[in-house]
């Protein structure tokens, strides 16, 4: 029984916490803390866990066998390094920090102590769909990947929402998911700006981002995010023989009213509820007895940094950007899952 | 260049005739005639034809070559009867004629005439998904074919559709089909009736007709007359390893307002449109130069008959009836196409 | 914290047991026994269980809260009975016993206990695809059902595989299952055969089934279980003005050597996999804390055992039989889910 | 009837020829001429059509009312030059001419005809599909359309194939497409390069062309010639609220062999056939008794070398490369079919 401590009780450390208190087996919540002490005495209270004042109380709690982040972002890097400096298994939600150099400075604190212990949330390579996909692709079927289509749509975004989150929050996603699919680097990136569409006001919406892998091959990105009509996350590899796409994933067809169709989901929560319990269930396989977490790592967390400041740079001056990495530390060079 | 009389000339007969004219190469229409003079006065005039006062006038006339029957049903067996008297090929939209017995007056007039010039109008034969379709049966690719499921579904029918034409003018297209989809005669009949649709008031619908082919495979048939949402006909063959199926045929999808959805066609006029054009394209070709027909023979019409009133009498009994044909004479024994 | 006691640890209680131990929050394997006394010590001693020597110890345990009946079919009964006469909640595999009588026997202790303490492992109602149709049946979008087609395809059989089993053991699914969709009991059942598929040499294969609902709908099942291909499970519900159908569930497709074409799974584990997680999840929230089941209850049992028998008399006799059930207690008046 | 003469009797040639004899209604072969004199006199003789020895000669022809144009692409600005001048219509296979320049000289030429003469065979105009779609385009039902994905997929090409015919030969059916999907202009092009694909040798596929339109809406373009698996056409406008794209098409699909499969076209006769057949009928429909064809036009032809010229020079640049039209003549102002 793995015993998490949860810093950042909001909406989605909340909905971390149902997952380990009535979904999954293993895994037990046993300390919280959050900026607003009130709501975290209250979420202990209904779990039968231990409120604490700060996070550091929390990853210092001997009662606490690894952390789980889903605190405000730029708190991240703190708790991450608390946790590696005591030696405890961290899952960060995404980004792993604000800036690729808190992300690096968290990549040779991982490195200095030897060993893996931190995984970041990125959930995509947990859905049964993408999993499908890298296998086909990995099984060498369609030849070699030669370019990935892909879109990202959302119905509709908050008004704080700007231009650069489309990359930061939005593709992001993508991001990572494409660095593991190819299993190589990005090398570069351009973001190209479509029409805009009213829906979005004065928002530059859509933007259509085109990355270039290592080996040349090519990823393109459909980036909507006030679409109206679902939430709707596609992808389709092309390779030297053949693709493979994402399918339509609805569990039923209606013929009604002059139409064949079938449902789309209304947000990411639907899409990927299912990808969330599998990412905590391997997650806590992966440390249950003292094991090393398997899943996306810090330098994955880093790269999507790094990436992702390439492609806010593209944005805004129309330019291709390249991409420049640190090297890569020793403690890396296995594929995660 | 084929010179065509067209008897009847109401709906059917002046899409027919608009089809020869305006659409297909190698045919003319060269006499008319209807019931209604006047009618038939104003088509010949508008294509240059001439209007006959009788069918029997139109079929003696040395400048039409072939005959198109689209005359009432009553009156099938007359015109079929006086083209093969006069030895000129002769196309009858379906049926062949109102009984069985005017069918097989029909089949001993053509056996006795010694070679095919009638066809009948059975269309699907001639469309693109079911052709398809027959070529992976014949093909053995699913082994031996032992079940069909069929449904034959039109939004809605008029006040005077009743019980039996749910048999007779609508599931004996899915009669004539399935012989020449498995290459077989039908050996009996059965209709079971489920819970009545208030969509067709009074009217009993849906039917469900159970068909047992000679060989023993089982074809099934929903019949919905009033299912709103648009006409729609489907089809799947179950062989021994495999099963095949009409496709959904729609030439875009949209992803709008929620749902991922391809348009069904409103009516039997859009589904079957283009296999009409190639019912009439390779009759005309089957002719040209004197040739005999080679699609569905008088034979086929009679055959359809005979199986219509052997459900209608399962619908009115609710026993399994037996199909009871005459023996099939060599002229027919080649499969039509 | 659930604790329960498995009788039986074969193959499916191996496999639930794995289910409860590490997949699954709130519950834990206290007790286990089985027929074969070592391995039901070897799984104790995996899982950290009592090993008991017979099942009506395991009953007895105060250890044990509740009990999942595993065993051989026939022993069912007493097992079921010994946990309602101590009062405990229990899950019993499918059938709930082998004889319509011994069905009636449970529901008969069970009324007498006064309060829910069955439920029966009927996972298609937890089947994400399943549970989609029927709220879009349940919505009154299609008007009032009145038919569904289904088609229940097995790969192959064991050599043992006999006729009555594509009843009892194959299409017992969709008999519960359509109970449950269409709300209502099933009140005559018929067989039709069709032509052999030699793929399952002497074994009557397939069968199409045939029920009538009380409300006069109709459902019909094709059972094929040689058909090689993979696992097919399909349905679709005609309503009065639109139907509905279980989607293709692939999460990919591929496009590669002429074709586009999405996996059929091999088995029943990779297509309902998700149900039997979910069956479980909503069983142990539903007892936790000395709540009562509320899924597939032992009227559920009974009533798939008398639809079983009237579709074996059916098949035996080619007639329609009618299915008689005994009065329905009022303990069984609410809707299971 | 319109009498029709055909210049150039190669393979596309006597295609059309069959097209205008054996199908389609209201056209005759009059004339025929070719750059083999014997290839000539065999088509004429076959159809009854006379063989002249140049296709000046033809064009003079008081036999002949309209002159289709399959010859050599290099010949295309003379024959099509001397329709002008004979004031006749002429449809002239893709290219229009060689070169952008030629192309303004037609323009020109047709402008001080002062009416309509020439139409260019863009027959994806004409296909069933992506009708359908611009009929959901400009119903506005998915909002101002922002972009469209494209791919453009070969099973395999000649050896003689170079990079540049990916653009000139290929992709030109895209860019004719989507002037006319999006009713505007093409104001620049990009080409992007992926990861080269074993299967094409040195030559360089896939290609990624990017075009923007004057309204600033994006359509990208995968080119891949050597992907093995078929011919697959695909098309996705995304408006602001919806999208919407072409369909599978595929008449039918089969289960067999652990998979669900829709059969890919293998090569575009199998893909267009039909629209073939539409873009002639509706060409000699409009220029039957004295009309001007509305189909693709001279300026159509030329706005597609242009942009052709363009996407090329950024091919070879690897930059973005402006497209540069005259001005557009009055005569053109009314949007073509």
């Amino acid at each position: 029984m793995v015993r998490v401590g949860v810093i950042g009780t909001g909406m989605i450390g909340q909905d971390h916490i149902r997952r380990m208190t009535q979904v999954l087996a293993g895994v037990r919540v046993a300390a919280v803390t959050d900026v607003d002490a009130s709501v975290a005495a209250a979420v202990a209270e209904k779990v039968g866990a231990t409120a604490h004042a700060t996070g550091e109380d929390l990853v210092a709690d001997p009662e606490v066998d690894a952390i789980v982040v889903c605190s405000w972002g730029p708190t991240h890097e703190q708790y991450v390094l608390a946790s590696i400096a005591a030696g405890k298994p961290v899952f960060c939600e995404k980004p792993l920090a604000t800036t690729q150099e808190a992300c690096l400075r968290i990549v040779e604190a991982e490195v200095a102590h030897g060993s893996r212990l931190v995984q970041v949330g990125y959930m995509r390579r947990y859905d049964a769909a993408y999993r499908a996909l890298k296998k086909v692709v990995d099984s060498g079927e369609l030849g070699a990947p030669l370019m990935m289509h892909c879109a990202h749509r959302n119905a509709s975004v908050p008004p704080h929402y700007t231009k650069d989150m489309a990359i930061t929050d939005t593709a992001v996603h993508e991001i990572d998911m494409v660095r593991w699919m190819f299993g190589e680097e990005i090398a570069a990136a351009r973001v190209l700006v479509p029409r805009r569409s009213a829906n979005g006001g004065e928002l530059q919406d859509p933007l259509f981002l085109v990355l270039e892998m290592a080996s040349g091959a090519l990823v393109d990105v459909e980036i909507s995010v006030n679409i109206r009509y679902g939430y709707d996350i596609r992808g389709e590899v092309v390779g030297e023989s053949g693709t493979a796409a994402l399918g339509e994933l609805s569990p039923i067809s209606v013929r009604a009213a002059g139409r064949f169709a079938t449902p789309v989901p209304l947000d990411w929560r639907e899409r990927f509820l299912a990808a969330y319990d599998v990412e905590f269930q391997e997650w806590i396989a992966s440390i249950a007895g003292g094991g090393a977490p398997v899943g996306p790592s810090a330098w994955d967390g880093y790269a999507a940094a790094v990436v992702s400041d390439a492609a806010v740079a593209a944005l805004d001056s129309g330019d291709r950007v390249a991409v420049v990495l640190a090297e890569k530390p020793k403690l890396y060079l296995e594929a995660t899952s």
